[in-house]
């Protein structure tokens, strides 16, 4: 819809938090000849933490800009900031298993421009995803269990670090990742669970909600960390569901609450609209 | 809005699930020249059983209907009926604590008709709601706990024992009651807890949501059971949430979300469009 | 995620409203030794029209099934009834111009199975979707305007009469349609407006809802009549919007809520789920 | 829930947008001493206004603030400001008709301190809502309309002047107001429509949305402007409904929409969270 010279430079900034931060930064924008098109900025009270994200015209002397963030930087240590210009395509990994309703969504949704990335391949421990990558044109790379669960984890850890991706979508992958992965993904690597969280950690959440008689189902997605279904809370959707719903109509209609929930995260992701206090999320929308 | 004399007669069925049963009963109704003006019915796949609920124009023939409705018993031992006539107003007592905003909601409706019930009685632990209740010319009774937890139970069960109410509402009442009076009013008490079920059982829903980092949060009207939060849920209700909302704003929000949940959950119990079939409800609605 | 064979019989009844007509189906089923599986049913009261849909096991007697309705319609004039194959699966056709995404969700949504149908064609007075067709190997009809409106519109006129569709579906074509082609196609031709209908009917709905400074946005499906986005309405969604959102993020929001009702529309449709009585429309969910 | 003397100085700010708004008026509070708890700000791109609201400590430097404010306002014309004193308890007049719904909403929410006001007056054209005014302890004025409407339109503009209101809130007031009235009251004074505008301005909402068969209902919230129905909106909601739903089904979830819909909108004009731009608001949450 827009053309891509229009699009902003974005530029995250945080920072233990104190008095003066925005007009501070707004400062230095304003050296550089920037204007400041959109401001969203949160203090963290739990934590102390000061984030903003700031989109500016594309014409901004750049170096200028960079050295007085320097300067920023020198004199308060605790600053951390990125530039993003608006040329840079993020490259993501979709990681998937037998169910491709996710998997399906995010690439038209890439296809059609809505969400602005380049997939760099999908992988996956079941074959089923295959026909689907293939009719985007998207590398597919079956890494299956067999009868070596440790083994899958390593070339699936390996898949990844030379993947040259930039964000993982855990796109309904349904096996549990060791912690080093999650560590070395952290803030990186996105998956969807199939429930509102906390209620539903782990395995068969339709299942079990359908058994506990709950009014709604929904979804998730979140940053992944080494504790299951535990991490930062990016997206949750839910929707109401009545007795005359069966276990297979919750799956049903979940499945489009899913594909929302995690589209909607990965763009936030992409647009870096997501900040990460502790354990929960900023969301600058 | 509708005066007395239109309202229908009701009558619910539940019975083992078979063949027919709709049929059967339709013409029961018919024998006794009743005119159905409303038709809920559900079968159970977990449990096995049927049950509906039938609105009937009033002047049906109630001997002919009954002594009908008494031979199909006599047919299927599983069968168990009811009748509801219109002009019976049901008893209701509210408990509370120190939190209004359920209490004086469920006043206000009943107060203006929207809710036909007559309350015969506020109890609560805690005097706070005293004047709430006296705005309204309902009774309160004061049971503070003091120094003896258990002196206070048995005299807020003999309380309800001794009430003559035909429902027990919960409206953020917020002390465990003892094993004995949730199997006293089974299906016949009503809670409203402040989270969305089963997330955050328990103490402090809010203070946990908002460490959770969860985007939405809601209420849950369920029937009391001996577990605690677990018991058959008749209304859930949730709104988005952002890291905007600090714990006071999850409170207010929420306060809304709850008085809308259990004002809800008591009108459909009160037109007895609720079935528990199991640990799941039904809404015949 | 079922198979074809475990899929039910679908029978649907529409007639004049009368006591006992869901008995005398359900007989007629009984006496053909099917088993029921599922009741849908509706007594209109503003046109005194009685609808049901029935799912039945498919092992049921279809020629004692076949002979019995056709005795019950000779006893009542006013009974239409339809017999839906688990085995058929219903053509359609997609009309788009430039935008993709519904074209794209509902392809996705059929590719992996969650719409059962065929699409026989999409056609479009724009190339724009040519591409998209062609990734899911669909013949792709191309019918411009050029300097003759008229023609345009025979030719698609007649297209869509050849096709061999049952349904044709308008995933943003944003041309409006002669009256003789919406009557052609009453009650198998769906749209989808990009507005919660009555408000905003019309061109450019977005920038109307921006004007105006609503806090909602929405998308409704409905079917098509000669009037101008004022056929029976089938599903309809919204979502909270802000002072934050500009007319492009009202746009971007608004395609998600587009797909998934057109889609979710379309299911309902092709499992006969939708009964039109006068301009409303009965969804037997 | 939190004393007042903890409440926050709020300060609005509105003027011809510009560069480092925000600085400059950062600094302005800076200079008063005083400590920013939180900041709301918008850049209107229709009108080119922006505007922000910002909650101080209350032991900020007042004289200071205000000298400086005034500074600020003689170096830019265009900037309005105001300063909110934790203290001030608003006053505000409610006016209603037969429907008790939202007057009996309002006053239990203010009685219970939900929504920091003192109603000084409950005026209404009809007799109906007297008793709920006195059960709040509320003064009830009853101007009916007799024979005359012009002198009822006059005597309740008399009373509505010498109210000492500083808002109006039309309860579900059923009678249309001159244009004068609408213009001294601008900004000043919020009704609820009974639809999600701008669909069903005017009579009967509930009974059009019925015949047009929408599969969902909603309130709007907005500010009195001469013309009917199209004032700022400020707060809307929706709720989806069925062919389920009897237009006497429709009008009772519709109050429980109306009321909440119209109880939030207060509480945002009463914490100054609202800014007209033109036909549209912005709200700071």
């Amino acid at each position: 819809m827009e053309s891509k010279s229009n699009k902003p430079l974005v530029v995250t900034v945080r920072s233990k938090d104190r008095g003066g931060l925005v007009a501070d930064i707004s400062k230095v924008i304003a050296g550089a000849k920037g204007n400041i098109l959109d401001v969203g900025q949160h203090s963290d009270v739990e934590t102390g933490i000061f984030g903003c994200r700031i989109e500016v015209e594309p014409d901004i002397n750049r170096p200028k800009l960079i050295s007085k963030m320097k300067l920023m930087e020198e004199g308060d240590k605790s600053i951390q900031w990125n530039l993003y210009e608006p040329g840079e395509i993020p490259k993501i990994v979709i990681a998937c298993s037998t169910t491709q309703h996710c998997l399906i969504d995010l690439l038209s949704r890439i296809a059609i421009g809505e969400l602005e990335c380049e997939v760099v391949g999908v992988v996956s421990d079941r074959i089923d995803c295959d026909e689907t990558a293939g009719r985007f044109n998207i590398p597919f790379t079956y890494i299956p269990v067999g009868d070596n669960r440790e083994s899958q984890e390593e070339r699936f850890a390996e898949f990844l670090n030379t993947s040259n991706g930039d964000l993982v979508v855990l796109a309904r992958y349904m096996r549990i990742l060791p912690s080093t992965v999650c560590e070395d993904w952290s803030g990186k690597m996105i998956n969807i669970h199939h429930s509102f969280l906390p209620a539903f950690v782990g395995a068969n959440p339709y299942r079990r909600a359908h058994e506990r008689g709950v009014k709604l189902i929904g979804a998730t997605a979140h940053y992944v960390t080494a504790e299951l279904d535990a991490g930062p809370i990016i997206v949750q959707e839910v929707e109401g569901v009545s007795h005359r719903d069966s276990l297979d109509d919750l799956v049903r209609r979940g499945a489009d609450i899913e594909r929302r929930t995690l589209s909607e995260a990965v763009r936030l992701h992409l647009e870096h609209r997501v900040m990460v206090f502790g354990n929960r999320t900023c969301i600058f929308d």
